[in-house]
């Protein structure tokens, strides 16, 4: 499993959102609270949007709690739309290829969760990429795969739409190989202009996922935080787990939900794989 | 393009063929004559065949010349079976799982060359790999696709015939996307008792291949090597370039052809690949 | 904090000691239960003896968890005496020259515990450091610089009167620096025939060490243990922490004490810095 | 030997400087002319100076050339004041503690070149670093050293006589030892608003070292290149060799000289080491 956060608002330093909270992701890249595993060392990566639409990725196959770069890069780059991951592999190669997020163009995809038994079913869902996309495929994990259906299946018209049903595609997939709970996911996606960010499993639990309340309810209740007090009414994180213990700066996104974070127009809404 | 060595006969340190020779493979990776280019610098391989059936592989994605764990290793692994690989990317990212070579069970298999516009029919060559072995591939390079071709077509029973197969599959896929000089290649396969070394170009001169002759000739032509004086009667190198200049030493593969290395039947044959 | 193993006896292959065993070194690397920290990820290194006096020495950045290297090599190495180590910083840079063991000829040495303050005195101890010595020095670790004062204290004519020497010097310059715990340590010293294994701290407890009781022992005990059965009755372990949980399978090094392994003659004495 | 170069002037982004010349930085990584090696492919580092006194560095210990993170950072980071160093290692070891720049506070330090027999004389020059700097020393080159020396002897205060001095120490600590020629250098300083760049050998000839002639020269001579359309009368770059074979655009340093790039008053001064 991993950890990861979305973050979209007033421009930030990277290290205020990487190092400076009491439970940030480098916290979690050891000590992960609800994860299946407290480590994550296996890669991370950090994409962020600046004066381009296409959105710079940086990716390292060394634990973040180690890497010197991210560390001095998160003093220096300053965004207003940052996504970040750290990695736990499921078996797949520790590579920069199989790193998230995953990006085509002006879209960023990073998840947290798996994929049942990928390496059955792979093939058959390899074949329902598009062949335009078949050939940029350069890792092995799941995440890939699964970003590459949703590209496939119109993430770039309709994200939820098209998430939905590359999950009804792998279930259906899936489900043809005897597999009980094929899909256990929170996956994020962005354009740079909004977040999407999905939580659903196909049974049971799925993977944790947390949003922050609004900057004004941080604000009065907690006036002695300085980054509150700063940022945009707007501003708004997505996160594996929260960053902090603070009472009522986080609410988790129900189960087969999925969150939009925009100008004027958070949403939350249901999430329903179409077969 | 890359450089490569294979190597069988009497046990020998990794050393002995790696770093001592004048014009080493170490020193093909910053200053290789015959290739496209002079530096063979995105990571590298060694496989060698030990007590067990299945070979040791140890791959890297720094340079040879500056890995230290090889220099170490070099110094204390003995093989009568080696194979040593020093890679120069073509586009594809310098990760440990396109290092060649590349294993499946007792199997290895690595190249130098090219199937020329891979991204552009990587789908069509994928889906024509065996289902059973799709899943375990876990790189992104024309190598491993051509690998798995030669693995679905029969490698296992018949290698130059599997091999004249995948070659003849590539090329149709090939020419059908109008691609003129689908494949050019230095091929080596091994199952840890015989080496298959191939040297084809669909058109024009394909990379270069050289066999080492007779070690009694060798002996006889150069008394003053102390290697020459111990290896056995039916130790054979096979490499991408000559590892000195000594005259009468090396033997260039023709265009078209393979050899076998075995306990006493070298042969060199003619190759054709089958559409 | 770090974890260690040192293993002399009849030949095993690396991957037995460090793979198969129930809480295995591999395992503590993700999950260590006697350290200040769980996570033991900032690279390792492993040495061993082969046919050379001077051991092979292989050292990586990466954790051991996910480094697939290792995973190969120790399927095909054997060696009767094996020095192990993960690695966990203390703030030093995660980089091969600062991975444990370090090796000065035939000679190895590894840590775990720690210098206080060392960039504090570093300047001090390093002067102390024999001239000849010092121009070898090649990463930045307060190890590094306690196995090079050992070396100029006579570590190659009287291991336990050298280290007990280099612990009294570094004591010494600390507490002129006000340093009040200055050493805590488990270190392990080998010539390729003899293991000293040390355990002390300036005050306070020290890391937790270990070794296994006699084959003879564990045998009865254990009959169900394969490894127990083809081990011959000098065969001794030396840890960090057990490598399982069975009663009677571990003996804990006292405080204060060193231990010599060699064959006939395993001693547990006092140790004592030489100030 | 190495590689660098150092730019003053208009905000450029670091890709405009290391990937788009003819022969930029990430060529000469491959095909350095001037140079005695090639092939600089043992790390590299870049640094820059944003909204911060202190500047930001990346360092990676794989070659340039095929380091993907420095081509995606080279897309996003733009900058006035650009350091950029490839790595070809004289023996130390490849790790980014051996990268350069070096920075101390918002001073940075890069070279090409070498102090001879370093080895030999690295505890005398180490013992005349400052004791409060030298628990700071994280590598082993010759460069750090040399740098630490500088910094000791009034970098902050006065650059030119700093290094000046540093020189003449290392001339005098060699000399001592029979080293006939102690220093071969090329060597770049900045505080963030100046760049100072020294080219000077003992004996014989030095390291190549060029600067841009004015822009309005530029801009006349090649009235065809847009990137020096764009750029301030004021912009600057020292390389240690020419990004293209322009004529007109490039002035060699002269041996025992340094240049001083500032705002309004560049000058070339005459460099004599002080013993």
């Amino acid at each position: 499993m991993c950890r990861w956060l979305a973050y979209s608002g007033s421009p930030l330093l990277l290290e205020d959102l990487l190092y400076k909270p009491e439970h940030s992701l480098i916290d979690q890249s050891l000590h992960a609270k609800l994860g299946v595993e407290t480590t994550n060392g296996d890669g991370f990566g950090v994409a962020w949007y600046g004066e381009e639409a296409i959105p710079a990725v940086y990716k390292c196959v060394d634990p973040a709690w180690n890497d010197r770069n991210l560390r001095e890069l998160s003093r220096h780059i300053r965004s207003r739309l940052i996504f970040a991951h750290i990695r736990a592999s499921t078996g797949t190669p520790v590579q920069q290829s199989n790193c998230h997020p995953f990006r085509k163009g002006r879209w960023l995809w990073m998840h947290n969760g798996q994929i049942a038994q990928f390496h059955d079913i792979k093939r058959e869902l390899a074949l329902a990429i598009h062949p335009s996309l078949y050939g940029d495929l350069e890792g092995s994990t799941d995440t890939e795969t699964f970003f590459f259906l949703a590209l496939t299946l119109g993430l770039e018209e309709n994200p939820p739409e098209a998430v939905e049903r590359a999950v009804g595609l792998i279930e259906t997939v899936a489900r043809a190989h005897g597999i009980e709970e094929p899909v256990r996911m929170s996956v994020a996606v962005s354009d740079g202009e909004n977040i999407w960010a999905f939580r659903y499993a196909s049974k049971n639990v799925p993977p944790s996922l947390y949003y922050s309340t609004t900057v004004e309810t941080l604000r009065e209740m907690h006036p002695d935080v300085s980054i509150f007090q700063t940022l945009s009414p707007e501003s708004r994180l997505v996160v594996s787990e929260p960053l902090g213990s603070r009472v009522g700066a986080w609410n988790e996104v129900p189960s087969s939900h999925y969150g939009v974070i925009r100008e004027g127009a958070d949403k939350l809404k249901i999430f329903t794989p179409r077969h």
